[in-house]
């Protein structure tokens, strides 16, 4: 997988992207190749909510030359020189007159700032400061960019299914409008859809897992404006999926209400897997669990991260790139997002069919016929698991009390439904508290 | 303000305060030139549940003669010399016969206990133990104690209100029953007469305020009898004012819930702008708030105080006097009062009124247009705001779960409702979870 | 008590007791002289839950000889020498052949382990290891175990009861299966009868008690299957008593609510008494306690110990023997139970009959008429007590909540009750939470 990853990630990182456009299409194709996709086109314009999509941008060139018609500026080097949803301008200008459309990073000198004016008109370069104080004062300027913003234009989304025994729902949800940065954000799509080729081989499913990618806000608001009233009935657990790509420790960062099925599976997980880690309670910063937990939704929606965006110095920079990734850091990110969606499908709230008292488990080949002193973990599973199936203790709460690792009791489960000790309470109950 | 409450202490010093006399009558003549007093009197005799306002006691003078007509100990030199309300008592009796009517403090040998013996008929003198030990045991002592017990007579209360937009209520309650002691008690009185005065300054007010000038105990159980039944529907807040006069750090009893509105208000008002404070756990013992938070009113009553009563050594002595105190705390003490009034007027549970997604803040010039990294306080408070205005939250809450300070998130909610995003919940739901 | 405890012990220590035989009936007939026990046979065969009561067990005598007729093992020296429920076997047979049915523990090779295959057919000898390092691995032996197994035999329970004035119960459950070790499991029985004695003496309870003497699994299996719907409804609060021979600090294995009466009152007493006890989550692993809080019944009954079972190196060998207890200790783990009794008989949802303001104590003899500084416990004992009887806090919480230890509570109670400012809430409201 690290070296698939690692190819697609080649050739998705030079793609300009952003709210729309035509590199928002082009990622989405060749995404297409991993993740069965179908590809909506929703009208420049369209309401979601308080907030309508904009018009389409597509931007062909952007350069600012010096009077001797030496390219200074040019987004053809970094797509991250120009100001995202800069509109188009040709002209020349005195460095006093550029100065206003000059952005840079004194703190960081070095790196070019990743920018974006979405819904005021505009337009900018971003530039390392380095190379802003080298810019000659008393020049003249030429500037250049050949760029489009399309009132009928319209902004490109993608989703994939995998359906499962129940239209209850897992949503793995990702973002497409970052140009070329590496960890925020060519990981969460690249492992989004990696995820979903490994999940997709697995013969029978619980719930029905929903695939987003669209980009940040305006996608979220666009999509729950067409699945907000399902998911509020029958969305079970639910992710957003970014900065999932750097060799960091793994990040959750609670969904709203801070016990949601998604909070509860991957916290077990994470803490009974992982040795560092970091559990961040909710807040309404961030990325699309803004929208998703917004209160009038209040979804089960978290977000597993490594390093959290805008805690690590090179977060919207040149400097996130694909030095500071690692494929094998993905592909673990992968694995995790499986391990947690494994004991989201196993979890329920099971019932001990022989409740009085313990079932004789020895006539049932499950007990040692000779008492003696000793160790005894599979037994002494079991015992957890049928005392607390009582419909009042999901698996994550046996898991949690007994503090047995849940990859331990799921072949517990496995082999107590067999012999018809154990049964599911209901297929599908909901799992979340709130 | 510090100069005068200085001046208002130094006339209010020097008065026999008790249960009931003209000595209270008088205190409560000269604070009503801060607050506007209407002042009751309660007949000797009425009944408030299992208690009976006692015989009005007054005194004139209290004194101890040896035999060479040498006056010993006497009540016009402090007031605390007399046992309070002793019985009138003339004639002459050896050291013998004296010494049970004679109380002192024998591991504090400098200084004057102050004692009462309300509801048994006694007569007696407090007096250093150093003086007690200088007695010549072989005397005979003359005693006078010019004191009447009127079963006509009646116990005097003050009440002042401010009017807010609702009848739903905060009460602030201070007790006038303690002669010449300065932190418990002539701080009490003298702030919540100076609140008084500064809270009418405010423009409008959203609850009425009630400020309640009465002897502990008796007047507490008076002002249950006649507006208990109004208070547990009514009442929102209310405060315990006493020892508020020394320079130490404010400590906080709370009310009986333990979660009232008070104690909510409170806590996070002194978490938020003080390094060092206390929270104590309620407990039935102390002042008024054994009445107020009795099983059958179980009232949002808590008491900011600076040294708790019962804790510091000059407690119910001679020696919490003028020096134990310091005017600019009593200022102070006012000032957090206030602080704390606000954080309750301005609490509630307001509602989003866009609550799917975030709204659009940009359009509404109040989120930035260009997207950069760094600090936005306001920003970020907004979006705490919205995101936990759903009615299950108020504005305390929303302080605690953010971390950001309620201070900061007071302009941000009047923002909010000038541009209709937000709106309140109710006008006056009631604010206690018991 | 200790003397008497002693006497007992040695005449009950060397009976062969299992889940069932003659060695069961010797030993309760022994137990009757301390308590009134009626003892009842069950027959083989009977169903209790998804179990059946064995076939009866009865051996006379097991030994092993070498070729030259010398006694290698005999059970006759100990009769943890016998695996229980052994069944009958005569024979001769190589060093190779008997290796199988030995049994020893390599890592505690002085001590002969205790063994035992209740449900499945087999014969074998316990030794110590160092013993069966000694064998002559080219000697052949002969067999001999005199046992037999009836299918037509029985099991035989005891059960003492002493009526309280409510039919709501306490339970008091102990196990009489193991053969010669002392304190798992000769000091619970011994406990169990000589708390009955003292709990007999007492003149009026208010619970009904009921004292269990039965084998372990089975013999608590039959007795829900009797009881359990009786108890689901009225057990106040249950208790296995075992390991509570050794002088050990006590632990308390909490029941499975982990917040019943039985937990909470333990819970406090040790607490309030012990300055060294631990604590034990429920876990659904240990003795009969599996079976009382089995989810079906989920009843009020934890495990008040000393050195928990288990957890010590004595525990299931030839070590657990006289050396290992104390009678001192044994004495002290009845006074305990004792203390924990009359807590339990002690709590109730009081309610203060003048709940508005305080009650005026002075009037009533209760309060001191002369105010002065310094220690009250009484009275303030008074005022917890009479503040929190407001029928949401039963005298547990108030003891919890006003950390004044529940034996200070107890007199207070007593006395507001003659007073008639306290009454009893409901005679016998169920106090479990759950």
């Amino acid at each position: 997988m690290k070296k698939s990853l690692a190819t697609y990630f080649d050739r998705l990182w030079p793609i300009t992207r952003s709210l729309s456009g035509d590199g928002n299409r082009e990622s989405l194709q060749i995404l297409s190749e991993i993740i069965d996709l179908k590809i909506t086109e929703v009208p420049s314009g369209s309401s979601c909510f308080d907030w309508e999509v904009p018009p389409e941008w597509n931007i062909k060139a952007a350069w600012i030359k010096d009077s001797q018609g030496r390219i200074i500026v040019d987004m053809a080097e970094n797509n991250l020189h120009i100001l995202g949803y800069s509109e188009g301008f040709k002209g020349e200008m005195s460095f006093d007159e550029l100065k206003p459309h000059l952005y840079t990073l004194p703190e960081q000198p070095k790196l070019i700032p990743y920018m974006t004016s979405y819904y005021k008109r505009r337009w900018g370069f971003c530039l390392s400061h380095e190379q802003y104080l080298k810019l000659d004062q008393t020049e003249t300027y030429e500037i250049f960019i050949d760029a489009s913003l399309d009132e009928n234009g319209s902004m490109t989304v993608g989703e994939a299914i995998i359906e499962g025994q129940s239209k209850k729902e897992i949503l793995l949800s990702t973002y497409i409008c970052h140009p070329s940065m590496a960890n925020n954000e060519l990981s969460g799509p690249l492992v989004t859809a990696f995820l979903y080729k490994e999940l997709k081989k697995q013969k029978s499913l619980k719930y029905t897992y929903r695939f987003l990618f669209a980009p940040e806000t305006i996608g979220a608001l666009y999509n729950l404006s067409i699945h907000g009233a399902h998911w509020k009935d029958n969305l079970q657990a639910g992710f957003v999926v970014n900065c999932v790509g750097d060799s960091g420790d793994f990040t959750y960062k609670k969904s709203r209400t801070e016990n949601s099925l998604t909070d509860r599976a991957t916290t077990l997980v994470l803490k009974q897997t992982e040795s560092d880690y970091e559990i961040l309670d909710f807040a309404p910063l961030g990325s699309d669990e803004r929208q998703y937990c917004s209160p009038g939704f209040n979804l089960p929606v978290g977000s597993l991260m490594r390093t959290k965006h805008n805690t690590y110095p090179e977060y919207h920079t040149s400097a996130d790139n694909k030095d500071f990734i690692s494929f094998e850091a993905m592909q673990d990110s992968v694995q995790k997002y499986l391990d947690i969606i494994q004991v989201i499908e196993w979890n329920a709230f099971y019932i001990n069919t022989l409740p009085y008292g313990e079932p004789q488990l020895g006539k049932r080949g499950l007990y040692p016929t000779l008492s003696q002193k000793g160790e005894r973990a599979f037994v002494d599973a079991m015992m957890w698991v049928l005392n607390l199936s009582d419909g009042n203790h999901d698996l994550i709460a046996i898991s949690e009390r007994s503090k047995i690792p849940i990859s331990t009791l799921i072949p517990v489960v496995k082999k107590l439904l067999e012999k018809n000790i154990l049964k599911s309470h209901e297929n599908f109950k909901d799992n979340n508290f709130s």
